[in-house]
């Protein structure tokens, strides 16, 4: 029985308008659900995010919206055979629905732990260093991040109804917007019952999420310049959001990922024997037959050195030959249907374009043997390999994007020509290259990369760990220039930036300082109390200081400590080698002799809530220390973060070490973990 | 004599079109120049910069491109009294210019210096770490950020003829990018003097300027994904060019810098006898006479106090009185007119919109006291305050923006309020906040952040040196979110980053650290020759090692040290105390007596092109070494980077230490100067 698709709206799930859609299987044309979004009052939805959701996220911290996508991944996790059922009717064989699905989680999982490691403790990030901006360092400027107060309506493509939603979801979610999805409506009912399994779930505070089945209406009418559209899908639909009158007008952050013809090139130096050889041709079937080559990163060009067409072309061929296509759910199948029966429609027709500059070498687009389906109740379409003889001339092949197990070889005579070919892509979101010798990879790469947003450059090295040319990675940025689209997607905390505005603060140090949570020079210390290595991470204060007394470092010290450690180095041993040095006045002090020296000077020895100095950052040696000087050392407590667990966190201390001159000697940041407040 | 501009194109100076316009004096009316780009070939033009600029800039280094904008900046500070003279008939006083001329080189000397201190002296940036990807470590992934082969073109507004234009300018050519850049007509004939002496300086390879001296054209129907439109001006433009269907087709990079209504917000602790209230009166009587208003970030809105509304009133007024108004060429006057007759029109239209909300309380749009020139034939018109007694319910003062000298006081009654009318204005370039209060400022500047590009925070602390509301920093980022049209230029190297394509690379971490000139875990390493300190910088590769023999660890060791340094912390001196703690199996030895033997042993201590330790990155302890424990270290050199001194050169170094079982105990980055060759 068919599933009446519902949005899930102002905190309720909304039934379906009265026009609902059909949504036939991929694999036997049934009617698997239906949904429409009329009725929906679009300008509600966007208002209950904005009032509701969106104060809700910005109250918490960072890590604690960390935690809230741990728990989704968690609780996802628990329950993804459930999608994993519902995915074949995609067209989706088990091990395209990874991708998917686990994929999507994984991501989830990825953000959360990032999140966790790389951002703050803070409702806000310090982008970057304070700026001096007068000669007398009373005022200064820094920049934070923040989340913006609107609304992140995430418009989604058919292939992956779970990876697409997750991949935008989390880093939207970790910077504190709430988010508006929208799935293609034609694999909408995956989408549909895992966000039933996150609203279920009731982590995600109300308002966070909200379910578009359906079209998103009159949405974009709402928008403002505080709310950012995500879309993925066809050119022709991202220019129809990116144009809309509200979003130019307000001038709404657009992020797109549109249609791309990314390319794979073999190496010149690949010859047929060569293990790069091999590792092409079976990137290249994988990619034009996983997820029936339904993927945005899958290889649609296949450039190759002229001499080797026919040894890529025989070796392609046979590879295909062996693929099974039907059923998803027969686990013999390596490759399912289409879609759809209008993507088929759609692909034959992309062929049909693209035969006209090319001829078809493998497969047939009419027909296709199929086992434990129906080739025509189902959409199944043959994998089809294309043959360019003079692609310089030709446009369809580097212009049509057949949107199935399709690719099209181009041959190259030198590389510059292979790059020429590849650019003519005119921006694509992944290319990959296979090669051994560094000189070719070095060409292709510094050609290839301002016109692709992600190359994967396989070899013999790499092979067994490589990820995929296809496979989008929540640590590497998804996107690419032009006809991809322009957005930049996921590359780690990059992501997260999209839904965060950046604002240059200017004034007084000690108004940057407490308005950061950083101190920074020129900003009040205080130096009053017990020790500071006396308080708790609780405790502390941004500025809590230790100024030490000084000590005198003899020449005498030097060489003990040259001795001692081994480290005989001219400069602090030979005078008159020391003088010669450009840098010294004469023989100098070790700079780790100056360093354990300042923590001689500000550690206070008895145990407390100072546990352990774990790292240490930004160091500088300013000036030489010679022998007969004296140092100081001024100790400041500079920024906290809480850790990992909860019993500790992380002090991050500003140490400056003074010659008696009141010069600064060295600078460097020291790195503790301090116990909490008992 | 009317001067006739020209364009610069194709490397040729090409005269105007025969439908030359007349270009009056802001100050008497006289035709000044005249401006056609009717005839130009604007496909020819990009085909220029991207066939002959954008590769003869490629083929520098940061650095080397960073050297051209120092050149240029001395080239034109030497001339610049030319462009002072030819400003007055812009309106612009001498004060006024100084922020447009001087402002402007100076942005180009703050480049330089940054690009050669900040950037790699490469023809890419390598961003971020080194992301590891795979189990076993042979497959990895960085992101690189090379120049897009492209053009940038750059249209600027009216206000600021050479600011506007090197502002823009100094990024792009420091990214890499030709650039074809117009100015606003009406006061085209002072960028096209600038221009003229840019050209003149043969500075520049061929290419990497074009200019054109009046409209644009058909130039945005020949760009590509690869190419940049940076605008500033009015939404209305904006919108044209954002959605001008080449731009939206190849999703061509798009910063747009529009309207704002940009606040001033008078603290609610900040009484009339207070720093913060005078200093308030005082920004804000400047910013609404300064250029005469017109500059985009100038104060539109006066967000006060309900109660101190009549006090802040009367003392603008006082100080609005005491301007001087009239012909800029003369040093008394404060003033001077607007930008063109066209422009007064406007902006009296857009007052008489804002009367309709509010009521005008200092000043008369229709009548004005000038010094030394026609009040009619010259564009002047009078300081205009205005009074909004209900902001809440009115919309106009927070939507239309009157581009000369105009404000609208607007009463606020707790500071919910006044954030809330601040957002109104939809997204700003800046905003300013006076207060001495923490807590006042804190809530202020958080609900203003998301709106704002920039909060000029001044208080007593800060007077002094504060640089204005209006000014926009080369440090600091310029755009604003919603109305202000989400662009950012400047900002440090994050304007730099708009010329520059983000790429993933992922492969082998042989290739990749071959690619991006760094090395990193699992390249390969050579020990074989001389110690690498014997090496030159230029002898020296990416990847040479020096693997040292072990040294143990002794209890005597740590006590010695201890005594010798005085860090006796108890986790090295006490066994009990030390097991206690979390981290510790019971007495370890110091972190800085690990750094200081491990530099004994990696150190070759005789004369050489090593010529000193100037600092150290990243150091994490990562594991204990307890007393008997042995360490050794691999010293790896991980990045080379040219200096500010042709003599030597930075290496940074990859540290890292190991116990006896091979367990990895300290890691980090040792910085080094090194002598070139010989």
């Amino acid at each position: 029985m068919a599933l009446t698709l519902q949005s899930f709206a102002e905190g309720h799930w909304v039934p379906a308008g009265a026009d609902a859609v059909d949504i036939p299987s991929a694999v036997d044309g049934r009617v698997v659900a239906t949904a429409s979004s009329t009725g929906l009052d679009f300008a509600a939805m966007a208002r209950f995010a904005r009032m509701v959701g969106g104060p809700a996220l910005r109250a918490m911290t960072f890590h604690q919206r960390a935690e809230l996508l741990k728990r989704l991944a968690v609780h996802l996790t628990e329950r993804k055979e459930a999608l994993y059922e519902l995915s074949f009717d995609t067209g989706a064989t088990r091990r395209d629905s990874w991708i998917d699905i686990d994929g999507g989680i994984g991501t989830l999982f990825a953000y959360a732990s990032r999140g966790r490691k790389e951002l703050p403790s803070e409702r806000f990030i310090l982008d970057g260093a304070f700026e001096p901006l007068s000669r007398q360092g009373s005022f200064v400027g820094a920049h934070i991040l923040s989340p913006l107060h609107g609304v992140a309506v995430h418009v989604n493509a058919f292939n992956f109804p779970c990876w697409g939603l997750l991949e935008k979801l989390a880093p939207a979610l970790l910077a504190g917007m709430p988010v508006i999805s929208k799935p293609a409506t034609s694999t909408a009912y995956v989408a549909h019952a895992m966000v039933a399994m996150i609203v279920e779930s009731g982590i995600l505070p109300p308002g966070a999420l909200q379910f578009v089945a359906g079209s998103t209406g009159d949405l974009l009418d709402h928008l403002t310049g505080q709310d950012v559209v995500s879309f993925t899908g066809s050119a022709a639909t991202s220019g129809k959001l990116r144009d809309h009158p509200a979003v130019s007008r307000n001038a709404v952050r657009f992020i797109a990922e549109r249609d791309s013809l990314n390319a794979a090139i073999l190496g010149s130096d690949a010859a047929p024997e060569s293990p790069e050889f091999d590792l092409f041709v079976k990137e290249v079937a994988r990619e034009m037959t996983a997820k029936a080559g339904q993927k945005c990163t899958a290889i649609r060009r296949v450039i190759v050195p002229r001499a080797q067409v026919q040894a890529v072309r025989d070796a392609l061929a046979a590879r295909l030959a062996r693929q099974r296509i039907g059923n998803p759910r027969d686990e013999a199948v390596t490759m399912g249907p289409l879609s759809s029966q209008g993507q088929r429609r759609d692909v034959r027709a992309q062929v049909a374009e693209l035969a006209r500059d090319a001829e078809i070498v493998f497969g047939d687009p009419a027909r296709v043997e199929v086992s434990g389906a129906n080739a025509e109740r189902g959409a199944f379409l043959s994998p089809l390999l294309l043959h360019c003889a003079d692609p310089i001339r030709a446009e369809r092949v580097h212009h049509v994007e057949a949107f199935g197990p399709v690719a099209t070889l181009l041959p190259y005579d030198d590389l510059d020509q292979a790059v020429m070919l590849a650019q003519r892509g005119e921006g694509s979101l992944v290319a990959s290259a296979f090669s051994y010798d560094p000189a070719v990879t070095e060409q292709l790469v510094m050609g290839l990369a301002p016109f692709h947003g992600r190359l994967y450059l396989l070899d013999r090295d790499s092979a067994k760990e490589g990820t995929g040319h296809g496979s989008p990675l929540p640590a590497l940025v998804h996107g690419g220039p032009g006809r991809a689209g322009g957005g930049e997607e996921m590359g780690g905390m990059r992501g997260v930036h999209h839904y965060l505005q950046r604002t240059a603060l200017q004034g007084s140090p000690a108004k940057l300082s407490a308005l950061t949570r950083q101190w920074g020079a020129g900003a009040p210390t205080r130096t009053d109390g017990p020790h500071p290595f006396r308080r708790s991470f609780d405790e502390l204060a941004i500025g809590d200081t230790v100024e030490t007394p000084s000590r005198v470092i003899t020449l005498g010290d030097i060489e003990h400590f040259a001795h001692f450690t081994g480290d005989t180095f001219y400069a602090h041993m030979d005078e008159e080698a020391a003088k010669a040095n450009p840098f010294f006045p004469g023989r100098v002090a070790h700079g780790y002799l100056i360093l354990s020296f300042a923590a001689g000077l500000f550690v206070d020895p008895a145990p407390g809530p100072l546990l352990a100095n774990y790292g240490l950052e930004r160091l500088r040696f300013l000036k030489p220390v010679s022998p007969g000087d004296s140092i100081r050392v001024r100790l400041t407590v500079k920024a906290k973060r809480l850790g990992r667990l909860p019993e500790y966190g992380e002090v991050r201390w500003d140490a400056e070490v003074f010659n008696q001159h009141d010069e600064t000697v060295a600078q460097y940041d020291v790195l503790t973990m301090s116990a909490r407040a008992p």
